[in-house]
């Protein structure tokens, strides 16, 4: 019973999903979604990649958590429409939050609209949110074994980002093995290996990021519109 | 239609989670559930736990993962009765699984069983497992804002562990705020902070579990049986 009433809400949420996808079509927004677990510092990456730009980029977030707006406000400060999505219990984001939410923060492209999960390695990836590329970042304190079991979500991302790399000093964590896990369960996944504290390997993330805009080929979805 | 399914199976976990605490009662199990993100270090407080007591106590684990028996492996070097749980990409456990494991484990008490859920702090909250007490662990890399952005644990955990305190020097954590966030969501819940590398903290742990089984005064269930 519970397994077909999950069928049912997912294929709702694909029917919306496919909706979103061709409305980022015709406004030419690349629409990217990070999912992580709570603290793997997706808020630090969004305020680091925010500051990269200025107001004059076309950018716009949607962040979701259970409760709080602590994240809309730390992100807001940049300049660029920022909407805090509160779940109040979901664990995930779905297709009819963004819509809704997308509908009343008006951005209507062209430009990136960056959505930030609720805080969870496993709930978050069966939704699809219409986006170009699901982005998974894993921090380095976390352990290097998470891709084999959280692998839902390493399969189905795009790019895998390891955070806090300034960590990597006190911790013992082996980039390489868990880069090599993440592609026994998805072996086109990519990687980048960066720290939003020091700001180390950030320029090959905003060059991947503008990267997938040349490849959408809708050049009006371009950060810089 | 979702939220009846939701209430109906939430009932029946009730259900069967009152059975649960009725044979812990009956055999004088201690059952402690604890719940975190991923990577949070449960398994390596598990360990350090277990590395403190002789197989002649009586102690077992249950260990619960979305793929991998990764962690029953870690687990079990230290001479106790160990089972992983797979769910297979259920977010949480539930108290199905862990009569149904229970049983294949073998373990009757007296003693002290614990669960280790799987790495996720919004969903594992709402399945009552009959514990004696709902732990929930924070690593200090995952900022203190987290009680208040994921309440729901909070508010039901008995002890909030502050864990990888040796990280403290190379981040920026206050764990008064930390504990000020969760006191808000709960001013009940106790509070332990320790880092199961350096074992700092670590005597207080176990004296607050060895506390735990006086509290339920059931002799028998004393770790020491």
């Amino acid at each position: 019973m519970r397994e077909i009433v999950e069928k049912r809400v997912l294929s709702e949420n694909d029917r919306l999903a496919a909706g979103l996808r061709l409305r980022y079509h015709k406004q030419n927004i690349l629409c990217v979604n990070f999912i992580s677990s709570p603290g793997s510092g997706k808020t630090a990456l969004l305020e680091r990649t925010l500051a990269s730009y200025t107001p004059a980029h076309s950018i716009a977030v949607l962040t979701g958590d259970i409760q709080t707006d602590n994240d809309a406000r730390r992100l807001s400060q940049y300049g660029f429409p920022v909407r805090q999505i509160v779940t109040g219990g979901t664990c995930h984001l779905d297709a009819r939050m963004v819509e809704r939410h997308l509908n009343e923060l008006g951005f209507c492209g062209p430009g990136v609209l960056l959505i930030e999960n609720v805080g969870n390695l496993v709930c978050p990836s069966s939704y699809d949110l219409g986006e170009a590329a699901k982005i998974v970042l894993l921090s380095v304190t976390e352990g290097e074994d998470k891709p084999l079991k959280y692998p839902g979500i390493f399969h189905r991302a795009a790019l895998m980002i390891l955070t806090k790399t300034d960590l990597l000093p006190h911790v013992e964590f082996d980039p390489d093995l868990a880069l090599e896990n993440a592609r026994k369960v998805n072996p086109e996944i990519e990687y980048i290996a960066l720290s939003s504290r020091t700001g180390d390997g950030f320029d090959v993330w905003l060059h991947w990021l503008n990267a997938l805009r040349h490849k959408a080929q809708h050049p009006a979805a371009a950060i810089n519109s």
